[in-house]
This record gives structure tokens, C-alpha cells and sequence, in this order.
């Protein structure tokens, strides 16, 4: 027993030695990765700093006010900032919307908002029967039902997809292109069910176009439960007169910003892994998933890097983009940019699907570098991610799309995201520490290993 | 064309003859189950039902109404329903406790509870200076620091585990023997830190134990923000006075039930599928997560097997144990009961840790047959699930262990759980209907394939 503790104790001095020199395995990187996030809560600092600044909507002072208060924090971290200017559309909500109709029960008064983009409705508001839509097949044999109505879409997200944005995808349409479909059919107004995937009483607004319409009219979104209640009510009275104000408008376009924090490589400088969020949000909630998550996620992801001495030898660009939600006008400012400068993107990540769970990643890259990715996956195991998809991985990022570029988007559980998402709802309370934290450590997980074995094309 | 038409249309019979004979495969089986459980919402309308009824602490009539109201919906639903007296211990809150210390800034007043089981505090309440234990090893050095004081437990819940079930483990004896043993070193009261994973501003309660002191102290909890600054405060000034007050008390024990609702084997009725969660809940909250949505999810998971006719050909138990806060009484008197009556049990499936996302199984089982049930492992990868374990399964199925048995967890995303866990934050707006239901469907999908396939032992 004596001897071996001398053996042991003659050895200490190289055991130490070799700890400092020899890099830890990945597994033990990856847990102090996953550790640091857990116990620093950085990033959920951030987002609580984030959304005391209030709502950042698209052309707004606060979603600039948030680019500089970012940028500042970036400068503190040694971070190379730069702000690069972005035209915006603004649009602004003006006083709570009204709407409400009258049962033989009584006035039923609702909580809805505008959708992104709309216009108002006359100064004291409109009034008309409604016309139910139930599905976008009917809308192509409506003749003249809609003429002098309200057009009250009521296409429910289909709750049996298991993936939340499949039934998002599917029935978004009722609120992009409600409003121009049924002015072209003479409608006077537009009602939409909120896009939300459970019955629950908020209103969620999201973007709209009147790309095409010869004639704008006003649209709206009400709650699920409000359009449930609606829809009986119609059946019982199909003459029922739905009220509806809002003075919403459109303004002049605004210049604001998306923020880069650079860090140069060590060993090859001039390949880019760049990762990202949009830090415009919605105006009814404050954005901590959509997208505030995003952005903390990657600034995060950095940091987290940077604390354990883990940096890449490739540069790494965190961006905050600015105006997803109202056209992606950052995400194309910085892709003509690059283009201009020649950048050369290598790995492009985003996180837009809110701050929940991890349980994945989707992939878009060659064939061979998708199957590398994969390769990861068991790494991945131990902190809940395990769908590696080949979905699409984001928006923004989606502006700098070439072949040979490796596209990494994080997939978060969601089940959950359509219940806040756009709404009131998408506040700091609805965003769980630990599960931001662990989408921040995996995103610096990802940048350290696909940095380390060169998953980029030759 | 028209002749491969002819022929496909003469075997028309036969196909259609086919598909009603033949089983549908286990694939389209599970997208049935879990569209039918993200459809109908039936678990979580009874969630919604069970938690309006209020808190179900064990001994209280609430408790024992929750479970009268699920017997009649047993009773409506086709199962043969019987009630299993228990007797359960009786303890009572009274007022709200009071907690406050004074500090150069002023009177810091805490939001405390007492935990489960305590004694009250004198009258008029107990005031003495603190110590502080950031350790259990630290414990053990205490001689005389103790007496005369209150025991400060100041011992977080580790977040560097990715699990916070282990977090929770290794930090609980605080909460179960932290009055016991700081007694046996003279503190006149004890305060601990709630067992929770993140910096909330909730006290959370649970069972403690007197077992084997010579002096009864009182014990409550603080939250985790409000540990952090007593710590803080405390350090600078070690001899800040603290006051407690709780008038709490133990009754004389109650009867109460366990619900049984069974429906018998069409092949085999002699072996049982067992499948519960334990309806008496903490007092603070209305028991959604713990343990309301076991209950639901249990009894859903017949309900959509039963819906689809995918009833299994073993008899099955849904089990509602009371009393497992307070020490198992239920699952102790229906395993008694079940040896007398010779009841088989074959499989035992406990859902015990939450109405969050699943994420996998854990399995207590003979190893041929842990491996059977790990082959099903890719039929759940859609529904997210992917971990599959052989930790524990659940404290009330416990009570069962044979190593013949098949015992089964339902293991949830539990990032979340311990914000929630015992404390006022454990009520239905803390659940997601879509979270629920895919646990719901999860427990019918094991139930239906490992009785399809015989995976118990024989």
C-alpha cells in the first residue's frame, strides 16, 4: 500500500503537467460546457436585463436602445462591435383594439390586437355581419358571401402534429395573406383565430401583407377561446354584427441596426463561424423567447467559450438581426454586406425557437458534412438533445445560404412556443433558466467541436 | 392502366377484409394514440377538474373528495371501481407562517412555510440568532455552535446536475433530518432553504421527520431568494436575531382511501397491468404537476386505449394511492392487500415526476426483459422520448418490487420541475395541456405494446 502511494506521489508532478497540456476529452469539455452555463445563469441575466427594456418592436427606439445596450455589454467582453444600419419599416399599434358583438345573452367584449402591419379601421370603428372560414379549400368557392362582411378565418392549428411548427406552417396563411385574399372577394374586415396551438385566452399578432390588394382592409387576431366562442355564437346567429376598431398605421421607414461582436481566430482568421438571433420582437409581450433567447443564446455561447479559454481558431460573429418579424431586413443588410466584403462564411448557426428544452439540432450542409454533425450525436445524449433533423435552420441566417455553407438551427422542445409566442404571453416568466442555459451551452458545444475537427467544406 | 385497375379493384374485398382482421401497424398505433391524447385533451380537462376542487393534503376532505370524484368518472367510464381504506396522518398548517429579521436597512420580512409535519413554534413565536450550515460534512464538526439557536440550512440544490431529480437527492436530507439532527446539538428551530433548483421567490414544503429525537424542534423553509439574502445579511452581521413563528399541528389520523379502477382481461384476466400516480397532494398549490398529472395521465392512458379498442388482454389497475407525501400509507396497504388477495401483478407503471414533455422510460425489470422494452425504443422517437434508463420507477409502485416484475417510470423534462415542486406555483397555469397529453399517450403506448408482445415474465 506504502509503495504504491510513493508511485503515486512521484508521478503528481506529470499528472499535473499533463492536465495542462493535453486537451481534456470531449465529454469532460462538453460537462464543464453544460456546468458553466448551470451555474453562471449568464445568459438568463441578460435576458432579464433584455426584457426590463420593455417591447422591442421592428423600427421602434427600444429595439435600437437594446442594439446599443448590447453592444456596450459585448465592448465589456472584448468583443470587436460594429453596427450596421438597417432601414425598418414602423408600424405602431396606437390604442388597445376593441371588438365586440351582441347574443341574445348579452355583449360578448373580446381582447384582440392588430396583426403586424395592418391598417386601421375608420376612426369609430366598423361594423358588419362575419363571414366563417373554416379552412383555405372554402375560401376558393366563396362567391359573393363575403361581399360587405367581416371574413372571421378560423383555421385551427392541427394539434396533431407533434412538431408545433408543422401546424404553424399549415395554417399561417390564414394571417399572412387572410386580409389580400379576402379583399379580393369584398370583404370589408378581417377576424383571425390566433395562431396558438391550445385553446388559451391571449391574442397573437404576427405579419401580414396587402402585397397585390387593390383594396387594404383592416385585420385582426382574437384568442383561440374568443374564436371558439365566436364560431358557436355565428352558428346560433349567423346574422350576428361584429364590431371592430383599431388606428393602428403605418409610418416612414426608420433606420436602425444589427450588431456584430467579433472575435478574431487564432489560426484562421479569415473563415467565419457566424451565429445569431433577431432582436426585434413583438410589442404585446417583451420577447424573451421570440427572440431573446436567441440572442443571449449566442452571445452566451461565446462567452461560455472564452471562459474556459475554448475560443475558436476561426473568427466567431455573434449578430443581432434586426427586423425578422417584419421581412428579415438585417438578416439581408448583413448577407449583402458579407457579400460586399467578402466574408467567408464557414458555419452559420441561429437560434429562433424560443428559450425551452433542447432536443436537437437541424442540419442543412453537403451530405458529408451533415453525416460528421451526426456524428456528435452521442455526445449529446447526456443533455437531452437527440433529433438531429435536416429541417431548415433559420430565417436570418437562411440569407447567407450557399452550398457549401454548414447551417446549424437549435430545436428547442415546442410544444410550448405557440402558446406564447407573439402574444403577451412572451415574457421572462414563461422562460425557464435552466432550460435557456442549457440551449446557450449547447450552441457553445457545437461551435467548439465543429471548429476542433474541421466540419467545413475543403 | 385499366387492367392493373381491374385487378386492384377485385381484391378490393379482400383488402378491406384484411385491414379489419389484421392488426394496424405498431407505428400508426402510436400516431393514433398520442393524435387521439393532443386532440380530445381528456387528461387535461380532468387536470383542470381535479385542481379546481383545491389543494388534496393528505388526511383533508379535499383529498378524499378527489378521490370520489374520479371514482364516479371511473364508475362512468366503464371500470369496476373500489376504494381501499387507508389510514393517513393529519397535519395542519394554520395561519400563515411569519418570518423576519432586522438589518441596518431596515426589517426584512420573509414569505416562509413550515415544513410537513413540524411542530408549531411557541405562541407568540421563538426569536434566537442563527447558524449557518453550507453543508452536511460541516454538520458533523458542529460542538456548541448550535445551542440556543436557530439552524440556518443553507444548502443548494447542485445545478451543475443535468437531472435535478439527483440535485434533489443529494440535497433533501436538509429538509427530512435537518430538525432531527440540528436537535441533537441544541437549536431551538430550524430554516431551511427550499429544495429547488432555481433563485425563486417561493417557500417550498415537504416530509421531515422526528424520528429518534429527544427534543422536537420546528422547521420551516424559505425561498431560494430569500436564503441568498439571509446569507448575506448574516455575514454581515453574525448575530442578526431571527424570528419564526408557525402554528402548526399534528391531528389524530384519518381514514382515507386509494381508488382502484380495473377492467378485466379478455385473455388473460389472472395478470395484472397496474398503472397509478398518488392524488393527495401538497397544501401550498393545487398539486397539478405532483401528482395530479399521474393520476390523469394513468387513468387517460386506459381511457385512449379503451377509445381506440385497444383494450389489453391482462386485466388493468388504475391506482390513485393516497398519502405518499406522508409516507406511502396507500401503496403500503394496496401491496398488503394485493399479496392476501393473490393478485399477479405483471407490470407496474408509475407516473410520479411531472406533466412536462417526456423524455424516456426508466425500467426496473429482469435484464431480458429490460432489453425487450429498450427494442421499442425507436417507436418513440417521434414522440421525443429517447431515454431510457434503469433508475427507480416510483416510490408508490415500489411497494410491489418482485424481481419478476416489469416496472416502469414516465420520465419527464424535469428542468423544470423543482421551480415548481411543492411550493404555490404547482397549479394547473404551470401545466401545458400539449406537455400532459403526450404523457398521457406515452403511458397507453407502453401498456399497449408490452402487452401485445408479452414482455413480462413468465
Amino acid at each position: 500500500m506504502t509503495r504504491i502511494f510513493i508511485w503515486l506521489v512521484s508521478l503528481f508532478p506529470f499528472l499535473i503537467f499533463a492536465q495542462t497540456i493535453s486537451p481534456a476529452t470531449d465529454e469532460e469539455t462538453l460537462k464543464e460546457i453544460y456546468t458553466t452555463a448551470l451555474v453562471k445563469n449568464q445568459g438568463y441575466k441578460w435576458l432579464e436585463e433584455l426584457t426590463e427594456m420593455g417591447p422591442r418592436l421592428t423600427g421602434s427606439e427600444n429595439a435600437t436602445k437594446a442594439v446599443y445596450h448590447f453592444q456596450k455589454i459585448a465592448d465589456s467582453l472584448g468583443f470587436k462591435t460594429f453596427l450596421q444600419p438597417v432601414t425598418v419599416p414602423q408600424w405602431v399599434r396606437g390604442e388597445a383594439e376593441e371588438a365586440n358583438y351582441k347574443t341574445t345573452e348579452g355583449k360578448i367584449v373580446l381582447n384582440p390586437c392588430a396583426l403586424g402591419g395592418s391598417i386601421a379601421t375608420p376612426k369609430n370603428g366598423l361594423t358588419a355581419p362575419l363571414f366563417e372560414i373554416t379552412s383555405f379549400e372554402q375560401l376558393d368557392t366563396v362567391t359573393t358571401e363575403l361581399e360587405g362582411k367581416i371574413a372571421f378565418y378560423n383555421i385551427p392549428m392541427n394539434p396533431a402534429f407533434i412538431n408545433t411548427f408543422f401546424a404553424y406552417s399549415s395554417s399561417a396563411k390564414q394571417r399572412y395573406v387572410g386580409a389580400l385574399e379576402a379583399s379580393k372577394k369584398g370583404a370589408v374586415g378581417v377576424v383571425i383565430r390566433s395562431l396558438s396551438a391550445t385553446i388559451n385566452d391571449f391574442p397573437h399578432t404576427g405579419s401580414m401583407t396587402y402585397k397585390g390588394a387593390d383594396v387594404k382592409i383592416p385585420a385582426m387576431a382574437i384568442s383561440t377561446l374568443d374564436a371558439e366562442q365566436l364560431s358557436t355564437n355565428l352558428n346560433a346567429d349567423p346574422s350576428l354584427e361584429f364590431f371592430m376598431k383599431m388606428n393602428c398605421e403605418g409610418k416612414d421607414s426608420v433606420t436602425s441596426y444589427n450588431l456584430v461582436a467579433e472575435i478574431k481566430g487564432s489560426e484562421k482568421p479569415e473563415e467565419v463561424i457566424v451565429l445569431g438571433g433577431h432582436i426585434d420582437s413583438w410589442d404585446l409581450g417583451t420577447g424573451a423567447h421570440d427572440d431573446g433567447a436567441g440572442c443571449v443564446h449566442s452571445l452566451e455561447a461565446i462567452w461560455l467559450l472564452k471562459q474556459m479559454d475554448l475560443l475558436p481558431k476561426r473568427t466567431v460573429r455573434v449578430v443581432f438581426f434586426m427586423n425578422e418579424e417584419f421581412g428579415l431586413n438585417g438578416a439581408k443588410v448583413y448577407a449583402k454586406e458579407s457579400k460586399k466584403e467578402n466574408i467567408n462564411h464557414v458555419i452559420a448557426i441561429e437560434s429562433d425557437a424560443g428559450g425551452f428544452s433542447p432536443r436537437g439540432i437541424s442540419v442543412v450542409a453537403p451530405d458529408s458534412l451533415v453525416a460528421r454533425v451526426r456524428e456528435f450525436r452521442s455526445l449529446f445524449e447526456p443533455y437531452g438533445l437527440h433529433q438531429f433533423t435536416e429541417t431548415g435552420s433559420g430565417a436570418d441566417i437562411s440569407q447567407l445560404y450557399s452550398k457549401d455553407l454548414v447551417m446549424l438551427g437549435l430545436r428547442p422542445d415546442n410544444h410550448r412556443y405557440f402558446d406564447i409566442h407573439h402574444s403577451a404571453a412572451d415574457v421572462i416568466e414563461s422562460v425557464s433558466p435552466r432550460e435557456l442555459e442549457t440551449g446557450s451551452a449547447t450552441l457553445a458545444a457545437f461551435i467548439y467541436l465543429l471548429d476542433k475537427y474541421d466540419v467545413v467544406a475543403k
